[in-house]
């Protein structure tokens, strides 16, 4: 087992490890066990698929720590993050007469972690809540920063709360169920940490191909904490999001439009790839970034079973962008990389994104037509 | 004009004076006007009321300012903070690509304040708004303290979080357009500060009915400005409300559970002034509270023409009580008052209260049938 203390505002421990769901009773912060036994309530959320795989051991677990477990099973993806969904399940709580002693379980993917974690944030100005993340992407992304989001019609993620949980505990043997499209959609993220940080994790998953490792509880441990790491090191110097931290968007801001215009029947790993491959041709293009670059993450990527294209056109990208709430006005921060394990904050006039873009279509792929 | 600055994490200045809103360019902070010198987006949230009133005027200084005024007007009155509301302004921003580097203000009462003011919390996680309370009771409580909110079918402000305003601007002028019953509403809002921390600022508010005095602008600047002190005071040694802060409440949980027994007809202020005298009496029966205290204080309500009674049966607003957010499971923090200028959080088992505001009834008032 590895644990990651994240230092925040209010700090709080990601342990990481196979197993560990048997031993949630000492691995809860004291806080947690303490209010399971004063009979506290535990609102259990989670989607339909991890419901059926997971549900009833995690509410027998929590029963036994003393807690009265309300489980709420949302539709597994996005639609469980809508504004509706959510004021349904504040409606949830509030008829269960759940109080600030209280908290919420969030046991699912980034979706379940997005949602409960801004129930959370919000449901009486702020309850406790504990992650428990049962794929990939939750494990490295969306479990560790506090930041938490619902959509709306005009995007994804333009409504949250940063909040950060009281605990997270990754057990890695739950990613044994994940399909393996879910389980590579996280590899996205994972290859990002290599591109943005660290030159040595990037080559370590060129060595070894996850989705054909998973099996691995060492490795996977390993790469999920290196990852955790990774992100507490940089939010750790910048919660609040207004410079550092802005490199883990390497991908989003182009992924984010790809998912968008695709209705989000494109998953959000396979978005980040393509905005990834995408800001790194056109870096490369414009002499920002070594050359080949973009050629060995377009290796990775495929290796991975990741796209590094997509048909959308740049225009149809360029209008989902500007509603991204990383748009600063009439200025978008791209993160470029300069190298692998080493990308930067690129301010650019938004007039002049398409053109830039349009880079990446005059390299090998076709990236914006 | 008094200038109160706030300590918080995110300090402000509390503007209060006659005629400031014809100052704003001098009284916004710095960070405002140059928002506005490089055009960016304001979004002026108002009810119809204040629309009717104050809308364009405050529309035009802030295009004169340089904003591109975006004005979104709710209906007046608490449906305006319901979950659904919420939603549509939240699509109402995203729908126009309202970024971070816009902002909110919010023009009105208690509502606008509080909904404009979760919407800045939770758009895009976290946008800057600024404050302009056109009512008695949002310029002494709902603009200072960094709480913000909407209801849930459930209860009131069941959902919210702690963000604060970056400027707050109350033009006590504005309070000449309030009709009376409105103006009287925030009187006990008044009273309360009086009875919680001030004894001189009660006994003034004895010799001054300020229902009779509104014109008088250098007294409603100097109570309004001791108000906002006082809450200052509480809120800076309590910022999230885990023991001092809970002062401000006297009055408010019974308050919550009359106005939802009316289906929110009775007002927040006369909810409120049932609720501290029936939480005076029944401390007095109890022999906690200074003998006379009761009596005093119907008195000054009674002048101010606010209520001191209630038809609600007391295992009616019990049953309300449970389901508010100050509720800490298995017990109840009730405000209660020693003497006047002083109170204190009594901690009660829930249980327990019903049998406790029974003492409300033993007194000359049928405070709870």
């Amino acid at each position: 087992m590895k644990t990651i203390h994240i230092n925040t505002i209010r700090p709080y421990d990601v342990h990481i490890g196979a197993g560990l769901m048997d031993q949630l009773a000492d691995l809860l912060p004291p806080k947690v066990t303490k209010a399971g036994l004063r009979g506290a309530k535990a609102v259990l959320i989670t989607d339909e698929n991890v419901d059926s795989l997971y549900g009833e051991r995690v509410s027998e677990k929590l029963e036994t720590l003393g807690f009265q477990v309300m489980k709420a099973v949302v539709p597994a993806g996005e639609t469980a993050k809508s504004g509706e969904a959510y004021l349904k399940l504040l409606s949830f709580m509030a008829d269960r007469h759940v109080s600030r002693s209280d908290m919420i379980f969030a046991l699912g993917g980034g979706v379940v972690g997005d949602l409960a974690g801004f129930l959370a944030a919000t449901f009486l100005r702020g309850i406790d809540f504990v992650q428990l993340p049962t794929t990939l992407l939750a494990a490295v992304d969306s479990s560790v920063g506090g930041k938490t989001a619902i959509n709306l019609p005009e995007g994804k993620n333009l409504v949250g709360a940063f909040y950060q949980p009281v605990g997270v505990i990754m057990d890695v043997r739950l990613l044994d169920t994940l399909s393996r499209e879910i389980f590579i959609d996280g590899c996205a993220e994972v290859i990002k940490y290599g591109m943005i940080w660290d030159r040595a994790l990037f080559d370590k998953l060129e060595r070894h191909v996850l989705p054909d490792k998973r099996q691995d509880e060492e490795l996977m441990t390993e790469i999920i904490a290196r990852c955790v790491e990774i992100k507490e090191e940089v939010v750790s110097q910048d919660e609040r999001e207004k410079g550092l931290r802005a490199l883990l968007n390497f991908g989003h801001t182009i992924g984010h439009a790809v998912e968008k215009n695709s209705g989000f029947s494109i998953s959000h790993g396979k978005a980040v790839a393509i905005g990834m491959i995408m800001a790194t041709k056109a870096a490369e293009q414009a002499g920002i970034c070594e050359k080949g670059v973009g050629q060995t993450l377009e290796r990775i990527l495929t290796a991975y079973g990741l796209p590094v294209t997509t048909d959308f056109p740049g225009r149809a990208l360029g209008e989902a962008m500007l509603a991204d709430k990383k748009i600063d006005g009439a200025k978008i921060h791209l993160i470029l990389p300069k190298k692998i394990g080493e990308c930067y904050i690129h301010d650019m006039k938004t007039a002049e994104m398409e053109t830039f873009l349009l880079g990446a279509e005059g390299t090998d792929g076709d990236y914006a037509k």
